[in-house]
């Protein structure tokens, strides 16, 4: 797949249909399954890498309720995570989520073949270099989604809202693979912000991120209403950006002067709205700390940033988790 | 009472016995209810308000198990809370836990006479003037209580360690009432410090309560080997204690300079431990937040401080109270 082939380019006035890509999508939990159905949807070739509930996606596919109409579709193959691989995708798409114990690039290579490009779509920033060391030579794409979507049950995903896509090669420029991966999605029906610059990006997203997400967990799993209501709450919130900024300015990406303001403003529009990492800590389910806000923590130590607030959350979140631990 | 009427100058060698003071103690929780025993131990008359299980402690008395021995005891008087007072004591104790929707001022005046001393047994930084204002022209003596006592069942108190009371008159010096309540204190077997700036005491005790009890409770409830052991906790625990020592010097109470490493050491030194804010949270019980961590911080705020720990952990507490609430 190059920049010539992408679907907008084909199709139409006796051009050449461009090849259709085999695009696996490793890990298909809400994200995984409904960016699927967008690439899907454009006439790629869609797999899927599943964990769990196998047998239910190869049975009936994935049923996605969307504002975007009925988005249900079946992948052209299902695969469970310990079946024999089937080397040589054209994009192998990671969505599972950052954590420790996840060995991402080790669920990445067996799709891989020489010419494979990996595609990530992930929360939370320095989420690359881990994978970019374990498999050299592969194009990058790092993309973040703004989107909201769960899953109601086994195969059975709600897209409530949005879909818009920030993607760019990393560390940095638009590549031929970007490129060819955002006319996909495009060709799908989602908006997409190819960007030259996605470690920016994903500062920008963090600035909300780093702070409200852990926030949240610690006031165990209110909502951004809630948060913002409580005595000194805004104004945790806006020192806790203010490290964001500062720890993004010293790693060379300096964001707008306005942007706390511009953030909260923003919140205090929406509704009351519980955060993705809430929303896991609620169900009892691992938490991105780390992708979120212990590798911002970790840069800003790097860097000589002092981060007090962004500090003391980290740890004790950390706290929070040795404790469940030690119980059990 | 006064000095020469203390329990150690009497007794003896043919001189006039001391009077018996008639001492009262509001809130005979585990706290309230060990230091009533001392005290009747000692000779005095001791007399209960309880705000609950009136008539088990009426029909048993209390029942004490401590390392000094059976310290149980029938109090002169049981009180309720809410039945005619007998005004007149000569010391009136409060041991009622500090919290902004309990009125200490009120629960205490209908005990008085003209002539009544008000001690407060209470934790916390600023403790002292809602009843001071309220009360005026009653000696004021406060004091700090480092004592291991809990309660086990209604009017059955576990006394496991220490006992210790420091004390002095508020807002500094050291009165014949301190003086006296300290030789009955130390006549029923209790160690008393006797202190001429009891404020500096309590930045002292703040030292380690300020920071250790909110993060016990944002921690789950962790103990003291938890929170240290976890990566990033001693960090924590040492930055929010440097905070704590900048407002008390601030405040005008200036801490040695090794006082942080000296109780981080003996923090270190003790089995795992878990305070009494992480309990009361296990609980369900109210929290002391603004007396431990609260006053604190608007003491802070008052003295210009930046205290972004400190404020960070009383705004997440917050935040959980009022989620809390929001859930019923």
């Amino acid at each position: 797949m190059d920049a010539a082939s992408a679907p907008g380019a084909g199709g139409s006035g006796g051009r050449m249909s461009p090849p259709v890509p085999r695009i696996v999508i490793v890990g298909a939990g809400a994200i995984g399954a409904f960016y699927g159905a967008i690439l899907q949807r454009a006439g790629a070739r869609v797999e899927v890498v599943l964990r769990s509930h196998v047998d239910i996606v190869r049975a009936r596919g994935f049923s996605i309720d969307s504002p975007m109409g009925d988005l249900s579709y079946r992948p052209a193959a299902v695969h469970h995570i310990a079946d024999a691989a089937t080397p040589g995708a054209d994009v192998v798409i990671c969505c599972v989520k950052v954590l420790p114990e996840v060995d991402r690039a080790a669920l990445i290579a067996p799709w891989l073949g020489p010419q494979s490009a990996i595609a990530l779509i992930e929360n939370g920033l320095d989420i690359e270099p881990p994978v970019a060391a374990a498999l050299p030579g592969h194009p990058l794409v790092s993309a973040l989604a703004f989107v909201a979507v769960s899953r109601r049950a086994p195969g059975e995903i709600e897209h409530q809202a949005y879909g818009r896509l920030t993607l760019g090669a990393w560390p940095s420029g638009v590549s031929a693979e970007a490129r060819d991966l955002a006319a996909w999605f495009e060709a799908g029906g989602i908006d997409v912000k190819c960007s030259a610059s996605i470690v920016r990006e994903r500062w920008a997203k963090s600035l909300w991120n780093t702070p409200f997400n852990p926030i949240s967990v610690l006031a165990d799993g209110a909502d951004t209403v809630t948060l913002l209501e409580t005595p000194g709450g805004e104004t945790l919130a806006r020192a806790a950006m203010t490290e964001v900024m500062a720890v993004a300015a010293a790693d060379g990406h300096p964001l707008p002067a306005d942007a706390v303001d511009r953030n909260i403003e923003a919140t205090r529009r929406m509704p009351a709205y519980r955060n993705s990492m809430a929303l896991d800590y609620r169900a009892g389910r691992a938490l991105e700390v780390d992708a979120i806000l212990g590798n911002v923590v970790a840069r800003a130590e790097a860097l000589g940033v002092a981060v007090p607030r962004l500090h003391t959350l980290r740890t004790l979140i950390a706290m929070r988790e040795r404790e469940a631990a030690a119980r059990g």
